[in-house]
C-alpha cells in the first residue's frame, strides 16, 4: 500500500539526511535568538480563509473538513497564519518577538515533479519592528542556514513592494494587482508578453515603456539605488521604498553578506499581503526549480487578527533545498549506526551486551543481534544495512580482552583493548 | 482567536524544554540503532479503519475526511500503523527494521485535563524478530530513554498473552474478550466488582476463583515464574508464555535492568492485536496519570497488509512525561539566547555586528537590537526574555577594545576582551 496521493514517506536513509538539515538549520536559527513555536496541524476554516484572500477559492486548494461538532477546520497551508495568531492572542510577548519554526504544511496542489501535497517549511520571523534591521536579519538569518549546509552560489534577490506601488503611482494604474501579476510573468513570458498583457490591461504603450524602464533594472545593490533614485524622484512612496533598500543595504555590509544581493526592480513576489521588502534566494544552476528561499515585510497580516504590528520573516523551502543537496551529494552524514558488536554464540553473550552498553555510554551508536543469528548471519545483517564496524565477540576475546574490530569497507581487521576499541570508534 | 478545540500551541518557553526532550529520546533510540522514519499525517482511512476493527466506530474517533477527489482520509491514531504500511509495502528491507519515529497523532477524543486530540509519541519498534531478545531491547530503550530524562523510580509492569489466552482455556471460556475486558477493569472496580462481572458472562465462581488465583500474582520476576509455572503447569500455550517471560527476563539480567521490573499477572493492556509480551511503566507517585510508556509484541498485524512478520514495539507517552517533568522540575535547559549585545548607538553598530557575529561562531547564541531601542529599552528588552548576559559595546569599549558583561541575575558587571568573553560565555 502506498502512502495517500500527493504524500511521501520517508526512509531511514532519507531521514537521516532531512534530520541533518532540520538540525543544521535550527542551530543557525538558534544562534540568532530565534525561538522555536509550536502549533497545530490544522485550524479554523475561518483563520485560514481571512489570509488566502476569504473566497471559497481558498477551500479547493487547502485539505478542509468539518469535525464531530461541524466546526470548520482545514490543514495549515503555511507556517505564517498560526504564528500571526498566536502572536495576535498574546499581545504580551515582548517585542520584537523572534520566532521559528520547522514543520510541514499541505496544499491541494495538483501533485507533479517536485511538487507534494505534504511538505516541510523552516520559517523565521520578526514581529514587532518596523525597522530594516529586522528585514536585513532575516536575510542574514537565511544566508547563514544556507551557508551551513554548504551552499556557496546563491544570490540573494531583493526589491521593495513600495517601490512598485511608486510606480505603478507614476503610470495611474489603477488595475494595481492586474498589473502586478503581468509583471510577475516576465521571466516566463519575456518582455513582449508583458507588453502585450498591460495593453490588454489599457495600460498606454509610452506608461509600459516607462514601467520596464525600472523593473529591467537589475544588478549591484549602490548602483541600482542611483538609478532607481533618479527614475522615482519626486515618488513619495517610491522614495521611501529606496531609503529602506538603502539602509537594508547598509546592514548587509555591515553583515559582510552584500556580495550575495542583487537589486531586481521586476520582483514582484506574490501578490497580497507584502508591504515592504521582498527577497527571494536562487542557487545557481538550479534557477529552474524556483526560488530555494523568500520571504518579505507584511506590517498590515496581523491586524487583521488583532493590533496591527509590523513583521518581516522569511522561509527556506526544505524540499528544493533537499533536492538540491541530494543532487550535488552535499549530505555529510553517515548512518545511525556506528558498529555491530557480534556475538559469537550465546555463552558469551552476556560479555558483548557488556561491550554494547560500555560503548553505547561512550556515545557510539551500536546494535548487536535480536533474532539469534549465526555468525555469517549476523555479518549479513551488518553488510547490508551498511554498519561500518563489526566487533567480534567470541570466548577467545572474552579471555584475551582484546576484541577484532572489522573495518567493513577495507575489510582490515584489527585487535583492540576496550579502551582503545572505545577511542577507534 | 485560540486553536481549535482539543490542541495546543507550544509557546517558545514549553518548546525549549520539549525539544530538549525529544532529543534526548532519539539520541537515546539512536544509540541501539533504531532508525527514523517519517510518514504522512493522514493515511487511507481503509488503512486506519482495518487495525481499528474495521468498523464505523473508528470513524468516531479519529479526524476522518474526504479529499477533492472523494479519497477517504484520516489523521494517523498512532505511529504503528503507518510503520507496518511501510514495512508491508517494502518486503526488501533487512530485517530485523529497527526504526523510531517521534510525531504528533490524533484521536477525537472528549477533551479533558491533560487530554488532548493532537498530541505527540515517541515509539521504537523492532520488526522482523520473532525472539525475546527483541522485546527485552524494547524495555530497555525506554528504560534508558526514561533515565537520560531523569526518571529514577518508575516500575515496568510485564506480562504475556499466551499466559492470559492459557488461562482462559485452563476455564474454558468462549467469551476471551469479554473477560479480558473484565479483568482489565481489576484496579478501577477492585476484585468483587470483577467477580459481578465475570458471573454475569456465566463464568462459574470456581473458575473465576481460579482465574484470581492467577491474576492476583504480582512481583519479583523469579518468584513470580516459579509460581506460575506451578499454576499452569501442562497448558501448552501458558507454558509458552512463561518460557517468553523466562527469556526475557534473562536479558534484562544480562542489561542490569531487572530490578525495574515486575511481573503482573493482571496486566491486560488494550484487547485486540498483542500476541506476546506486553508491557507497561509507571512511574511511583504518578499512577494515577496512566503509563508513561507502553508496548509489546504484535506478530499478526503486519501480516493484515502484507506478508506474516514478527514485530514488537514500545512507545512513549510524551505529553505525561512532560507533565511529570514539568512537575518535578526536571528539566535542565536554559533559553536559547545567551548574550544581548547591546549596541549604545549606531555610530559602533558596525563594532557591535561584528562582536555579535564573532560570538555566534564561537557558538554562543547572540541577538542585537532589530528594532532600533535606545541603552534603556535594549536592556528591558533583555530583562523581559531572560537573556542571562548582555555585552555593552560603545565608543569607549571599541576604542579600549574591553566589553562591559553584566549578568542579569547578580546584576554584576565585569570588563573582558573579547577572547576571555567567548571564554567566559
Amino acid at each position: 500500500m502506498q502512502p495517500p496521493r500527493g504524500t511521501r514517506d520517508f526512509m531511514p536513509e532519507e531521514m537521516v539526511k532531512r534530520n541533518y538539515m532540520f538540525r543544521t538549520i535550527s542551530e543557525v536559527f538558534e544562534s540568532f535568538g530565534f525561538k522555536p513555536l509550536e502549533t497545530p496541524a490544522f485550524e479554523s476554516w475561518e483563520l485560514l480563509a481571512k489570509k488566502g484572500g476569504g473566497g471559497d477559492e481558498v477551500k479547493n486548494e487547502i485539505y478542509y473538513f468539518k469535525d464531530k461538532s461541524d466546526r470548520e477546520l482545514g490543514l495549515r497551508f503555511d507556517l505564517t497564519v498560526p504564528m500571526t495568531r498566536v502572536v495576535a492572542s498574546n499581545p504580551q510577548l515582548p517585542k520584537p518577538f523572534k520566532r521559528y519554526q520547522i514543520g510541514r504544511v499541505w496544499r491541494y496542489d495538483r501533485p507533479q515533479a517536485g511538487r507534494f501535497r505534504e511538505f516541510w517549511q523552516a520559517d523565521v520571523d520578526v514581529v514587532g519592528s518596523a525597522s530594516m534591521k529586522a528585514d536585513s536579519e532575516c536575510l542574514l538569518v537565511a544566508v547563514r542556514a544556507l551557508e551551513a549546509l554548504g551552499f556557496q552560489k546563491f544570490v540573494v534577490r531583493v526589491n521593495n513592494r513600495k517601490i512598485l506601488n511608486g510606480l505603478i503611482e507614476l503610470v495611474k494604474i489603477k488595475d494595481r494587482v492586474g498589473v502586478f501579476r503581468s509583471l510577475d510573468k516576465l521571466e516566463k513570458i519575456g518582455k513582449k508578453g508583458v507588453m502585450e498583457e498591460l495593453s490588454s490591461k489599457n495600460v498606454s504603450k509610452k506608461d509600459a515603456e516607462k514601467l520596464f524602464s525600472l523593473i529591467e533594472l537589475k544588478g549591484k545593490p549602490d548602483d541600482m539605488i542611483k538609478k532607481g533614485r533618479s527614475l522615482l524622484k519626486g515618488i513619495k512612496i517610491a522614495e521611501e521604498g529606496m531609503d529602506e533598500l538603502e539602509t537594508m543595504i547598509t546592514e548587509a555590509k555591515m553583515y559582510e553578506i552584500s556580495d550575495y544581493i542583487i537589486f531586481d526592480f521586476s520582483l514582484v513576489r506574490g501578490l497580497d499581503y507584502y508591504t515592504g521588502p521582498i527577497f527571494e534566494v536562487f542557487e545557481k544552476g538550479f534557477e529552474n526549480l524556483g526560488s530555494i528561499s523568500a520571504g518579505g515585510r507584511y506590517d498590515k497580516m496581523i491586524g487583521m487578527y488583532g493590533r496591527d504590528t509590523p513583521a518581516t520573516g522569511i522561509s527556506l523551502g526544505i524540499e528544493r533545498i533537499y533536492e538540491i543537496m541530494k543532487e550535488r551529494k552535499m549530505f555529510k552524514t553517515s548512518g545511525v549506526t556506528k558498529a555491530f558488536v557480534l556475538c559469537m554464540n550465546d555463552s558469551v553473550r552476556k560479555d558483548a551486551i557488556k561491550l554494547s552498553q560500555e560503548l553505547r555510554k561512550n556515545n557510539i551508536n551500536n546494535e548487536i543481534d535480536l533474532i539469534g543469528r549465526d555468525f555469517r548471519k549476523q555479518l549479513d545483517y551488518a553488510n547490508s544495512t551498511n554498519i561500518p564496524f563489526v566487533v567480534f565477540v567470541g570466548e577467545k576475546e572474552v579471555k584475551t580482552k582484546k576484541f577484532t574490530l572489522k573495518d567493513m569497507k577495507s575489510g582490515k581487521q584489527e585487535l583492540f583493548s576496550l579502551q582503545d576499541l572505545i577511542k577507534k570508534l
